[in-house]
């Protein structure tokens, strides 16, 4: 029961990803909070800050917790957060001392945000070796029908002739980029308490937090509560990078409507038309790229994000990142097939 | 596993909405698209295009159809469009005179999009009596409250004082407005074929779209599958509704937050503060108002739809439509829920 | 020494339309302005609201002013809006007892966005003419090449072949509907005073709105001020218009592409290639189309207008409705001048 | 006669900027693309590719020519871009020999792309030093008024108590990080000829390449004119800026609203109500954020760059990234501004 295409019963076949789906689902966000929650108790302890034996208790409790969902569900609708009520489940079975040690000095958002940076640490990595099989793709490409003859077309016009490695240059460029771009990315650990200001942790504060985002593999920085550039940054690299690939998508469907210069395998059939051999990768490469360009609009919409925690514009990204990694996700998918798919470009 | 807060496991008690996501289910899509083909048999019978017997059959047929999801899955994934699996089975059961006879001149588009509008049109129906019942309830308050007094504010500054009623009016004019416009909103059938011309139905053509479009309870139109006005419509009609309901919200956070001329009850609360009480609902009109907002643009952009069918701009509208209308409808929820929470308005 | 190309100085020959760019200048604006006074001064006069006398003196002034526009610009900076200082040097040439009487009762907003109004009823007006005359050469091209035939393409793929007749349908339908819409347009007068309620005109504020309404030619309602669909509908409806057009632009450049059905005049030429013949004018409708597509965004953006005026949202909407109108403007010029210059369509 | 706020004659003293719109007037543009064609003849001449005596006549031709602008203007209506007519007016002036020697290998795509990053370079020098200053003016408010306490707001609610340094440090950080990413940023010469493989120029082409982005101080890259990320990069990075400073912006309206914990001067008067001081850069602010944030997607839609030249895709940069730039010289040059006025902040 889903109006969203990238997890639909069928229209996920197209738009979704099943590898990437996995680090958006409820399950995943659970788990990701549960080992800040886990973390946390860890790094505080490390400091003296809370007990031992409560951080061992918290540490236990939350790497075998399953929550109950129903009830996730009915208090998120109304403190429009999940955290107070996954936290109030967990101190239910923690027990008394280590429940009162638990999320200790944390805020809803430092388990929301730091939970999506975890995941989006692990999917950016699948994006950059899905981005190297592509620029791979198109080296084999290359390799193959490099110095076959291509019609250069600006302006819709045949232009003057050009080489097929031209236009696979131009296709490879950006890809090379965003290759090291993912790599380089940095996911900021979000840490600051009721307000920023780590007010319940004292002078410890800035200790606790580089601990705790040792511990969880980010990096460690002042809290960006309201101050939401690593959103920004990176949705606005995933829709360059589905804009790139759909600019080859593009390319690609206009070849095959010329007809002469490309062969692909693959392709889709009508109900209407049996002799056809719809470009679908392609058609979708350009559907993908145009939906993140719309979206990452309202991503920079939120970047004004009032005061010390802004419920309108944090909520809004919720609609949309989700959603952007996954048409990202279904973008780097589609290409790759697509290059496999291409039996020949260019003419001898 | 879902990226779609809209259909959340827990997400989406607050941004879903039950109602309304059952009709942008995958089987509430099966079940249009089954009694597309049924009512097409029974057109194309009436006017002696197809035997009597065989559309019988097709009627039967579909239904009681139950197709295999996952082999729908595998060929969008191929077709780029769920309806030659989806016919390919009905054909393998209907048996093999009804076999020709189904689907017979219609194309994949005419299933899908009439499909859309089949839903759409009840979907509507509910929002106009959500619409109703926001109007009833800012009545409501204006009988109770509309004589007290209120701070005019224009430009973030308090201005000069208004009543109640001055600032409900503002806030119900559009809605009202909204009300009738989707009480007389069309619902168009499509129905054109490979091309839009119903080349295989020859002079009856024209005839077979009416009765069909009779017996669905849309409007008989010529096709409309490269023209998508009406989807444009129909998206710029929801971001409207919800951008005048983001407004009621925005006015309402700036309420609590100034504190004195409104009491709330059922406000949310935090995993940091317990003294809270969080505007949450008014603060998720917001987000919902700025997300259709950002996604109208899309639906726009597909209107750039090339030649008889774009694969690209009508895959577009599959990313957008279903979510600005899940986004619509956790409004227009969510308005009815905070205006009955509202205890008090203005001061006396 | 401009940034926007629709004012630019060689620019404006692609993307420009001086007929409309007319309504849209500081000069137009200003008159548009003063013709709100000068109307409010008369229908307060009317209803014994202000002398008579100094209703003349300010319908005579207003008649012939011609304001110090430097002093407007450092004023706007200042106030946010240009009104302020615009009543205050009609002031200081009005005499004592008109001066008091002048603006009375009214607000920045009331004479801004009622000068809008005055200008885009102008403006849609021509904007109906414009279609008449393209859906006129479609007819044309209708008469001339109807028959002929032309490739359907579904996909990006060549599918059934249909006639121009066909294809020219595609392209009307949606024009005809916008015709229609154009002529049904309403265009209210915006008059609220300070906070919407006409408070300094006690029980005669709506007798004397009736009166200024039917002077100025607008449409009779209560303030929209922070209810700003009036500003949505037309967005949407300029939006659609160039969508639809752009959707014609973009079959026309694949139609250029392709190269055997369709014969265009006065295609561009290019600096580095003499043989070439741009379809530039179908390019650019496509370009105002995802151009007003991607701005339509920032027009629903702004419905969030919050308490009884924002100067935030209200200031968005200057950044983005002239340039939508200019865009449809361009869009229609250009429309019409790319079917002129079809000299073949089909083949027979 | 301008429809764009950013250039008009009022307006512009609210959304305008004097300094930065001189960088994208007709003329500016029309001596970089001058600079172009000097630096061309220059680098050919030094690679002995034409003679020297052509290359010195055309490097003092264009240091003094002055274009015919009207005949731009009509030249660019039909060809879509300015370059084929500006070059011929160059040739009817250079001479007979270094007429066939101008803009030898060139096309417009190279003279316009590069022209534009010329004066963005020169603009986000500037952009760089505004964002130091506003750095520096919130370094001053810290020292003032750092220890201030200020009422920390989560979910538009009172939460907990902060100090005015906290809130400034949520102001500055993500200012600090735009400041040395304008400083990195490289600005791209474009050549690439009529198909972006400097065809005409042999096996000489990146050595010539290399030359003329030396001589123009730009960075040699391979050409980028289908592959527009360099675009999309500094657009992105411009609606950050503008959307960090709504963030500011929206902040200070909203403590202006509740009055207590700020003092502003310098705020904006009404023409309605005598006793108001609107924070009206404030909220202007807001709106250049939620400006760009929009248009930002209609630059990410022109990533779908098809072939080697996308007419349609290139016009829409121009449509959108100078009003972009303007929007955001606007932002900076008013939250240095607001940064002044403010008198105080927080309560001791």
């Amino acid at each position: 029961m889903t109006g969203s295409p990238f997890d639909h019963p069928f229209l996920s076949g197209l738009v979704g990803d099943d590898e990437i789906a996995a680090y958006f689902s409820a399950e995943a966000d659970i788990r990701a909070m549960l080992s800040f929650e886990a973390a946390l108790a860890k790094a505080e302890a490390a400091h003296g800050f809370i007990p031992g034996e409560a951080a061992r208790k918290i540490i236990d409790t939350c790497a075998a917790f399953s929550p109950d969902v129903a009830s996730l569900r009915s208090a998120t609708a109304r403190d429009g957060v999940v955290v107070p009520d996954l936290v109030n489940q967990l101190r239910a079975v923690v027990g008394a001392e280590a429940a009162q040690n638990l999320h200790l000095g944390a805020t809803s958002q430092d388990v929301i945000d730091t939970s999506l940076m975890i995941r989006l640490k692990a999917v950016v990595f699948l994006f950059a070796g899905r981005l190297f099989d592509i620029v791979s793709g198109l080296d084999a490409l290359d390799r193959k029908f490099g110095h076959n003859r291509l019609m250069g077309h600006t302006r819709m016009q045949a232009a003057i002739p050009i080489t097929v490695a031209d236009r696979l240059d131009a296709w490879r460029g950006p890809l090379a980029t965003y290759r090291d771009r993912l790599t380089e990315q940095s996911f900021p650990l979000q840490f600051g308490g009721a307000a920023g200001t780590l007010d319940k942790l004292g002078p410890q504060g800035p200790a606790i937090r580089a601990s705790l985002a040792q511990e969880l593999g980010l990096t460690d920085t002042k809290h960006w509560q309201s101050a939401r550039l690593p959103i920004a940054d990176i949705a606005g690299l995933f829709t360059s990078i589905s804009g790139s690939l759909g600019k080859m998508g593009q390319d690609i469907a206009l070849l095959a409507e010329a007809g002469g210069e490309i062969e692909i395998a693959g392709g889709g059939t009508s109900s209407a038309m049996a002799h056809k051999q719809n470009p679908v990768a392609a058609e979708v490469l350009v559907s993908l790229a145009r939906f993140n360009a719309t979206v990452l609009s309202g991503i920079h919409q939120s970047l004004v994000h009032e005061q010390e925690r802004s419920g309108a514009a944090w909520t809004l990204e919720w609609l949309l990142l989700p959603q952007m990694t996954m048409a990202t996700a279904a973008s780097l998918r589609l290409a790759a097939e697509l290059i496999g798919n291409i039996k020949r470009l260019g003419t001898v």
